[in-house]
């Protein structure tokens, strides 16, 4: 085809922003904007560090980089032009700051906003779509999900969740496999720390790893129940003694009855500081104080989300399918709006990608349901399962180097050249 | 080939037992040990939990398993027939132990015995292919080596080494790519701990994760030197500094000058006992104490060494090939030995089994030599990475079931009837 004969590129550039924590998939959401976006001959900033770049005006070329370079985005974990935890305020209270977005947005012809991240996130896009007529200057602001924490609402479920999922599976499976070796005369009790501070998806999703009553996990402590210290420690003796050993996975954010995170109820560091994080090692010491058992336990924190050589298949097509879908919303004219995950079976799992308002989806947190945790509170259901079993399915190696590595793209992120004066904030 | 034509099959039975702590690809040399011992006629017995199972009298008939069940070995993690921790005392202290053993092989007619462990276990091999004439009975003894601690001497290279080591590359340069993208507002200093309480066999292996300066792994501290506080966090400061972050992959055998496990010094946990385990925490609260920064940790524990999922193609084959190699030696006569690897090229990496003797390998320990270790002591060397590189190469990935999850093989495990009275210790 030659230029004439393309159809005429929308006017503007479209602004593609990071948020929150990383994924292992939140790059094939960006390999799907971009892709998309060239497709239709419309130019690609992306912001440096979220909106952080944004407000300071340290945008990326992504025209600069080859073909080769986005399509690796597909298999690369991380946030490839990096993230920030960082929640623009209401209008009311700073004024400045979105009066500074519209600066930048005009300065570079930013006619399409698409920010990338959680239910904070969706609040600031809501914000930002909205900030178009109030401040004069036409804006579409689309969101794209992401979180581990798969608690956005509206959608099935959240890109990124699916993959850390089908990690800590792999990983209860397999160290459970370690654990049942040696019980005889070693480790009777293994606790595995996952993410989830106020919700049990990702603690749920290591329920795949085995079905029955002497399958691994034997015990899944969730945030959304207080931890019963005596239910607790009666079932980790009766799995002990019947199975030989017992595999223990925890969410981060489990709490006593009186509200408080366990990892925080009385463990002190080497300079007398409570120490933050790491409720499994406060459970082994539980362990190790009234039933004498030996334990190991393991935390693997970042690399549970940035596991992209154990990836989802499906959450890796549903991550790049939501970037698709948001440029096709935004050059649409479409605004306010998320491409959510509409799931119309479990098995065959089927799913399609629909535009949701983000007015019903900012600051909402999709807690799990009831339903989902066993009454005895230690255990998934089988509409658990339902649900979760398919977002871990299928394959998505990444492509590994001659060195035994996999070969994760790395961007030039040129920078764009700055028309405005600094920022101070 | 008729039963009549085939070659008479050596006569008596074969007994193999796992030894020590289990590795992603300990049942492959199982695999290796049954598949060639069935190939020659030759029944194979397992021990149920290592040497106890032998003591015991508890055994396990191989024949019983399917081919498909014992090629299933092959990409199986942890131990299938049960591991355990348990040294046998020299024959002067504990005759009696010996004298049950050779009960036990003398009762099933079993004439090889191989062990699959480290140097332990090695030490066990060589006092059991002793006993032959001191007890009056034939018996022939093979080690076959395994252990992730990859400190086994002759051999150039311990079969489990190479997956955790790939495990732990792959881990590094995955969450080093997390820490990069949210450096900018959230977590400066990540810390790795791995496996490695006297040797930094696994923390060098992290060092494949990337090479230069400003690479990940920015800081590895090793067992083999004394930790130098001062060193530490100037060293953590300055790659902050100039990279933005900095990853840092600790040993759990991390010690400071007078001796101590960085682990044992000063943490003390909610019963106000000193915590054992956790040198990353340690260093945590050290890099938040001294220079503020925001920090993340993480513990694989056994999730690094039960990894199959990511295991090393190289590790997987050199596995197979020692269990192979030793039923070999068995059935050739040979006693006393063990199968080890020789190296005799880097690039492209050539390698070849061939027999040592036992009495070169129980209870030595092979050090990681000074050479691999920069002059500062935080990373490795060009001789660490030639030695390190080919021992992650290439993939092994275990076939999926349509769950999205391993499809690890499972075993009968049928009991061998018993014919001896119970033994007490």
């Amino acid at each position: 085809m030659s230029p004439s004969q393309r159809p005429t590129a929308p006017s503007g550039n479209l602004l593609y922003a990071q948020s929150g924590g990383v994924t292992a998939v939140i790059n094939a959401s960006a390999a799907g904007v971009i892709e998309t976006a060239r497709a239709k001959d419309v130019k690609v900033y992306a912001a440096r560090n979220g909106i952080l770049g944004a407000l300071r005006e340290e945008l990326i070329d992504t025209s600069k980089e080859s073909a080769a370079a986005i399509t690796a985005l597909r298999h690369t974990p991380g946030g490839a032009f990096g993230s920030c935890r960082y929640k623009l305020k209401s209008l009311e209270d700073n004024r400045a700051e979105y009066a500074r977005l519209i600066d930048v947005f005009r300065a570079h012809d930013i006619r399409w906003f698409l920010y990338n991240g959680g239910n904070d996130s969706a609040d600031t896009a809501l914000k930002i779509s909205q900030l178009g007529k109030a401040m004069n200057y036409d804006i579409r602001c689309i969101g794209v999900p992401k979180t581990v924490d798969n608690d956005l609402a509206v959608t099935d479920c959240c890109p990124g969740f699916g993959s850390v999922a089908k990690y800590t599976a792999i990983s209860t499976l397999e160290a459970s496999l370690d654990v049942a070796s040696m019980a005889e005369t070693s480790t009777k009790v293994f606790i595995l720390e996952v993410m989830g501070r106020h919700a049990g998806w990702i603690a749920a999703a290591a329920g795949l790893a085995g079905e029955g009553v002497d399958a691994p996990p034997h015990i899944i402590l969730f945030p959304e129940n207080a931890f019963d210290e005596a239910a607790f420690l009666a079932r980790v003796k009766a799995t002990v003694e019947r199975v030989g050993w017992c595999t223990v996975v925890a969410s981060e954010g489990v709490r006593n009855a009186a509200g408080q995170f366990l990892a925080e109820a009385g463990t002190r560091d080497a300079f007398g500081h409570a120490q933050l994080g790491g409720v499994a090692p406060v459970l082994a010491a539980l362990v190790k104080e009234k039933l004498g058992y030996k334990y190991h336990w393991a935390l693997p924190d970042y690399l549970q989300r940035s596991a992209r050589h154990a990836a989802s298949a499906v959450d890796a097509e549903q991550a790049y399918a939501v970037g698709k879908a948001a440029v096709g919303y935004a050059l649409a004219g479409m605004n306010a709006v998320m491409p959510v995950i509409v799931r119309s079976s479990d098995t065959p799992y089927r799913w399609k990608v629909e535009a949701a308002p983000l007015a019903k989806i900012a600051n909402r947190e999709k807690k799990m349901p009831k339903s989902f945790i066993t009454p005895d509170g230690f255990g998934i259901t089988t509409a658990a399962r339902r649900y979760l079993a398919p977002l871990i399915q299928g394959q998505a190696h990444p492509p590994h180097g001659r060195d035994g590595l996999p070969k994760y793209g790395r961007l030039k992120n040129t920078a764009v050249a700055k028309k405005l004066p600094t920022f101070e904030r």
